[in-house]
């Protein structure tokens, strides 16, 4: 679907807003046996009999949550689709079904949107998620991508982010702090560009962070190994704006408090000499920066043995009793109170 | 909810994201039987047994869809809701759940999303559904509306737009073409505002106009009604873009073709005396000007009986076998083909 665009230039007003629908859905198949009635009607139709059904939606904006002098439309529409279904895993479900919306200035010719549902598509495919509806719209300025994510889940298979108990295990899954500083690097190589354009940026030696940036993946494999190993997590939530923010919801939600170990917390080697080179502290990046997409979960102790020694799973600290707060306990031993500096889109202007 | 403005002005980024979201979500309730679980985890969850699940979702951008200049917050929320609620209905269902999800530039303060989110909320408490879900985050320019409507039906019980067959009639609910014809006469007055800030604009005259574009109900009743009636439309669609455009849907989709006429399309008083005022031709309103949110639908002809004498239903036309075309038949019994100039947000820039 990507095409050399110097070849070809659309324009979106040729289309008309439903043969633009139609041209853009028409490589979409429909997979999910749930899924009655995709694209085409006033509504999409979906049974789901005695499933439970999760909706979760999410909405970027060009400017604020993503940059396109860096990131390719293909990723994008990939991107934008991972950080919906990753909130249905993070209720234990399975994603079957997205719409998506989007707002495009004329700026973009068909080619630029054919990209960017490229993308989605490749997202849909290898999830097995199909696209049932949208709107396609201008807008007057940049680009806006809206997508609501649809899952199932059995009843007693739902997790929620209320059901963490004093003693439980806490376990997060990857590692965190990688997408953040992806995004840094990036940022860096933009001004570095902009000053002198003539520069080819190397990007080698940040090549996993960048990855996470720009191509996460929702850990759809997680709620599959779950269900084989037998273990419900008490309570779930997914790492979106940073692993404090994250933990301080699931204490709050669960009326619980938690001690985190600063020498538990997982980062990826290439992770911990970036840091060093930008002189930032690893631990801070891991706990404030977002867009990791990990899954944060608690679990019973009696799920200990299942999970100890999956290379998948690293346990990051317990719950302990409300009153008790919660803290990051640092390898000095220290105890320091966990505040939410969470990556906020409304105070990043 | 509302506030003078005058008295309070509180920016968005002291309350952050998660504390915007609670404050605005804190008024509304749960009531609909199929939500277990509404705003406050990673997804809504809900439960809906043995019916089907409809889902459907419209993209609301400002200089595109809404002037702020006329168009009031709290109105704008309630527009925003039956939009994707009319969609609900055009599939002969019941509206259960929306989530809202706003992009907002820091000129708007908060007390401006309250009255957005009271608007929003109004319609939740009057077409009984739930705000289930939803995103606020920072645009940079603007303001910007995703909503996605969620909705049940048993599964015999759903119309799509492609079950129309020939010789079945076609027929509307409400008047067509005021909708529209209300933006007229805003837009006819903001440009005398703008001249002359100090005259006052007398609406009295355009009251039923400007309430059908400012705000419009999607229609709840007429599914309830054709319920009641024991009739299950053939085919269904809203009026979202014009007449026209809406039978081509229908025709196209069900490969059938049609005989509309126009002395029959219903029309508002007010509407053609406003037409005539305004030079324009009425037919023509009512065939292309979007925003009606009514209810087009074919019955069988043996369902006349029980439709015929209802005021809420006008009888237009009737289908015919693909192969004799889409046509008006004009005042003077002369038959123009139909052609779709629905309103396009695409091609209007």
């Amino acid at each position: 679907m990507l095409k050399d665009k110097n070849q070809q230039s659309t324009s979106l007003s040729e289309l008309g807003e439903f043969g633009l629908i139609k041209h853009l859905t028409k490589n979409f198949g429909i997979n999910c046996e749930s899924t009655e009635k995709g694209v085409g009607d006033d509504a999409a139709v979906m049974e789901f009999s005695d499933k439970q059904v999760l909706v979760t939606t999410d909405l970027l904006v060009e400017g604020v949550h993503f940059d396109l002098s860096y990131m390719p439309l293909k990723h994008l529409g990939y991107k934008a689709v991972m950080v919906n279904l990753s909130d249905v895993y993070a209720m234990n479900g399975t994603a079957t079904q997205i719409t998506v919306s989007i707002a495009i200035s004329n700026r973009f010719p068909l080619e630029a949107i054919e990209e960017l549902y490229a993308g989605i598509q490749h997202a849909c495919e290898k999830y097995n998620v199909d696209l049932v509806g949208g709107d396609t719209t201008s807008s007057t300025k940049g680009m806006l991508i809206s997508i609501t994510a649809i899952g199932e889940a059995k009843k007693e298979d739902v997790v929620y982010r209320n059901g963490a108990k004093p003693n439980d295990l806490l376990v997060v899954t990857g590692d965190l702090g990688s997408a953040y500083l992806g995004l840094q690097v990036l940022e860096r190589e933009k001004q570095v560009f902009q000053s002198n354009p003539n520069s080819q940026p190397d990007l080698d030696q940040y090549s996993y962070l960048v990855e996470r940036q720009l191509k996460p993946e929702a850990r759809k494999d997680v709620v599959q190994l779950l269900k084989e190993l037998e273990v419900k997590p008490s309570s779930m939530i997914d790492i979106s704006d940073g692993l404090s923010s994250e933990i301080i919801h699931l204490c709050t939600q669960s009326e619980v408090g938690c001690d985190l170990y600063e020498d538990k917390i997982p980062l990826d080697p290439q992770m911990i000499s970036t840091c060093e080179e930008f002189k930032i502290d690893s631990t801070t990046i891991a706990l404030s920066g977002g867009e990791d997409y990990e899954l944060l979960f608690t679990v019973s102790q009696e799920d200990f043995p299942k999970i100890k020694a999956n290379p998948n799973f690293t346990i990051i600290g317990h719950m302990t009793p409300k009153n008790e707060g919660m803290y990051l306990v640092t390898r000095a031993n220290q105890k320091i109170e966990l505040v939410a500096q969470g990556w906020n889109s409304l105070n990043k202007e």
